[in-house]
């Protein structure tokens, strides 16, 4: 346990009904105490809830005089009838104190003045968030009274808590993983249902478990090559050369099977970038507002006139579609028009998603085609749609859209969609699109999702250093080389659990999370 | 106990590491527990935490089959070993039926979902915030867990709570009257220390004892004026009319005492709204800026632009000063030469205390005169402010305040200060002119302070009674008249405890609480 008692606010920022303060470490209990006025928290049973007042210097005498007592009833004391009676001691000996305090001077260390009316909760060690003691005090929630309590849990002997030093303290215990730590900053900033499910699997042990399974076998495989490396000068070779193909292969798909599902992990924790893109008047702003109309009626108001980014979300299935830098992209449409497609490629550089809006009566096909290909990217999806076809009123495909579909259908798109976005309709096929860009990112066959940057850095570094190590062994060379490469990749899957993690990796994960956590 | 149970998060808007959702009602537990994987939460102690899953659809069948068994066991359980027992069974049911849903079809109402890891605490009636049972579910803090959470409540049978609800039912069942109602409010929203210890010795009860002891006085009084009146065609008098009088003067003297405290509490709760005027260029901004420089270092750059009210404040002792409207003074100074004072007057018709700031070499003893006696009000202080002294470099009074002081004091104002706001000299001066003006609000007879309007205003209904009956009894004549006031007057002492008041003037009261308190 840590010597030293952090302390946080744990709760949002703001004014609410009700606030948490948060302790941890060997003095939490002691601590609180200090500042509490209402039962001898130091006595009560884990994970119990305390009424009383928070106050500011308790007098000195009595502190001493408890400790005292508390040290001699330690040793032998048959639990809770004495710890009753020892609560009528303590209190007695308090108001001794106080009437003495007023016969005498008053000294400033004999006042006694009440901060708030809280509630207090006591967990006691191991079984708490941080494997610590843990003290919770529920206070009216304001921050005038919270910066108060925290003063006086500091001047009691507590330091105040870096950002995430809870949570750091939670994985440095060994009560969670770094990857589990890291879920919970995300379960925290969830903000629909899909990254809300992503995260709290995490947290169950999800990552951790599957990455496990990845390390036994490449350390299996790694203990074998690292034997023969003992029995070089023999030319011995103990790890089968077919069974440890199969092995690698199996690895390596399993990494890409966590690697591909960092598309889909990705979409759900940050959204996916959709662009609107088309010639003027080709109705991309009604289209957008069209789709943004049930997400906020006001935005169609404004939407020509906003470069908040903000204002352009809409939630389909719990994922957060973002129209991203939507303004710009009317704008640079002119610019295509102009100096050609250069920039309109560098504003949907980020862009996951392109709909490609045309009004068939101000367009040839041979433009659209061209259009399509030269923004075509593999890992865009690319959306034709023909706008505005309430006006041609053709409902079936006709040859315009014929045409498209031969020249561009499968290689550049495989999506044409005809709506009316002036009318509204077609408009949840778009939707639907969308939608399903995200279901097909998911990986069916893997239960466990990547969505931390981290992790998708260091589970590529593994996936290189297998692909070297299926090199070496396909080369039938380098041993040394071969070992170094397994080493190499059982250390960048340990990243990810924290094992192989250091110092300052550490304090950069944790100083992202907020305070209190 | 309302048989409809209530949840709101209680904890502020926005992200925290953690968030509190609270329920409060006969079903607190049933409703919890029905949400809950974990401990059976309708068979622990009270004032206990325990650590589990928020869950969404519990399978139908497992709560039926768990409802009959608790009610069986209810009949005859010798607690604890039992309720163990009985949480392994329930599990058990769990299992099975999970196991069937898959193996059978599987139905809506047999899916769970997990929606947080969570920490419940149970609050077992009657010694609870509200008097009935309460839950508290600790979770993750983000916004989106949080409307997950209330959801599955409410489709368990709880309803949200309107604003100040779980106050309301506190007062409602007794555990508080509506001072203390209000003084939590007060709490929550207290920006500084004043304000939180005034709040604090309201929600102690402070009012209601001072309140109970003026009320007692009256109804013993109020009593012999009714057998009086009971007697009234034999003309006797069992109120000694001499004692009758003494109470009356003590009374109304307590009354007084408690409405003047109101000037110190809405100082302390709402701050003191402070003009500064005078001449172009009297150095106005300078002095602004000059108290502003501590509390706000950025404020000296913007301030000649600002109209934001709120950058205007300054914290002295634990109380808010508000330089409200600067600007418009500002602006205003120039209208007073102009078109005269008439739309100053207007301006500072809100404000407690008027620095009036004056350049020596730009002003006549007369025009001060003049200005000061045409702004005079009785409860506006005056401060003379002679600005720009190192200017003149005259250290000891001249005859210039020496004349001011002749003409104005005491009778229009009693402090005169002689500053540079430039070269901040005299600036503390100021400061303590500002902190005495609150600190002789306060009445050191009274350790109670009224800090809420409607309190205020019953108090001088009651007084206004109480004045009437003094009238009544004097002129020795109307007793039915003094019986008809001195009701009233109990009737507006018991409005400030809520024994008097009536539904639409509570839901007024209460509907200005944040949700979740």
């Amino acid at each position: 346990m840590n010597q030293d008692t952090i302390c946080a606010i744990a709760t949002a920022n703001g004014v609410g009904a009700l606030g948490i303060i948060r302790l941890s470490g060997a003095e939490a209990v002691k601590i609180a105490q200090k500042t509490f006025k209402g039962t001898d928290l130091e006595t009560v049973k884990s994970h119990t809830v305390h009424y009383g007042y928070i106050v500011d210097g308790k007098t000195q005498e009595a502190r001493g005089e408890k400790q005292e007592a508390r040290e001699k009833s330690k040793e032998d004391r048959p639990e809770m009838e004495e710890d009753e009676e020892f609560n009528i001691q303590n209190s007695k000996s308090k108001i001794q104190n106080s009437e003495s305090s007023l016969t005498q001077h008053q000294t400033s260390n004999t006042t006694q003045e009440l901060i708030d009316e809280v509630m207090v909760s006591v967990f006691r060690a191991p079984k708490t968030f941080t494997t610590e003691d843990v003290v919770e005090i529920s206070f009216h929630g304001s921050p005038h009274i919270a910066r108060k309590i925290l003063e006086v849990l500091v001047k009691n002997g507590a330091r105040l808590a870096k950002a995430g030093e809870f949570t750091m303290r939670a994985f440095m215990n060994g009560r969670i993983d770094l990857a589990q730590a890291e879920s919970i900053a995300d379960l925290i900033a969830s903000e629909n249902e899909a990254s809300r499910k992503v995260a709290l699997n995490q947290l169950k042990g999800g990552i951790t478990n599957e990455i496990s399974v990845l390390r036994n076998d490449l350390l299996n495989f790694t203990s074998l090559i690292e034997l023969e490396l003992d029995f070089a000068e023999e030319d011995v070779e103990f790890a089968d050369r077919a069974a440890m193909n199969q092995l690698l292969l199996n690895l390596r798909q399993k990494l890409r099977a966590l690697i591909e599902s960092f598309q889909y992990g990705n979409a759900v924790k940050n959204g996916v970038e959709v662009a609107i893109i088309g010639k003027p008047n080709a109705g991309k702003s009604t289209l957008l507002n069209a789709l943004l109309k049930e997400e906020r009626a006001i935005v169609s108001e404004i939407a020509g006139t906003t470069r908040d980014t903000i204002e352009e979300v809409i939630h389909l299935k719990g994922t957060a579609f973002r129209f991203v830098d939507t303004a710009g992209l009317r704008e640079t449409t002119d610019v295509i028009e102009k100096i050609g497609v250069t920039k309109a490629k560098e504003k949907i550089a980020s862009a996951k998603v392109l709909l490609y809006l045309y009004d068939e009566r101000d367009s040839t096909t041979q433009e659209v085609i061209a259009f399509v290909k030269e923004f075509y990217r593999e890992d865009l999806k690319i959306v034709l749609v023909h706008n505005k076809v309430d006006l041609t009123n053709q409902e079936t495909p006709n040859s315009f859209d014929a045409t498209l579909n031969q020249e561009l259908f499968p290689d550049f798109c495989d999506e044409l969609l005809r709506i009316s976005a002036k009318d509204q309709t077609g408009i949840e096929a778009v939707k639907t699109v969308l939608i399903d860009y995200v279901e097909n990112l998911k990986d069916e066959e893997s239960n466990v999702i990547i969505t931390n940057q981290r992790h998708f850095d260091a589970l590529q570094k593994s996936l290189q250093s297998v692909l070297q190590v299926e090199h070496a062994v396909s080369s039938g060379i380098h041993t040394e080389l071969l070992a170094y490469e397994l080493r190499n990749a059982l250390e960048q899957l340990g990243e990810i659990s924290g094992e192989f993690t250091n110092d300052e990796v550490l304090g950069n994960i944790f100083s992202k999370f907020c305070i209190g956590k």
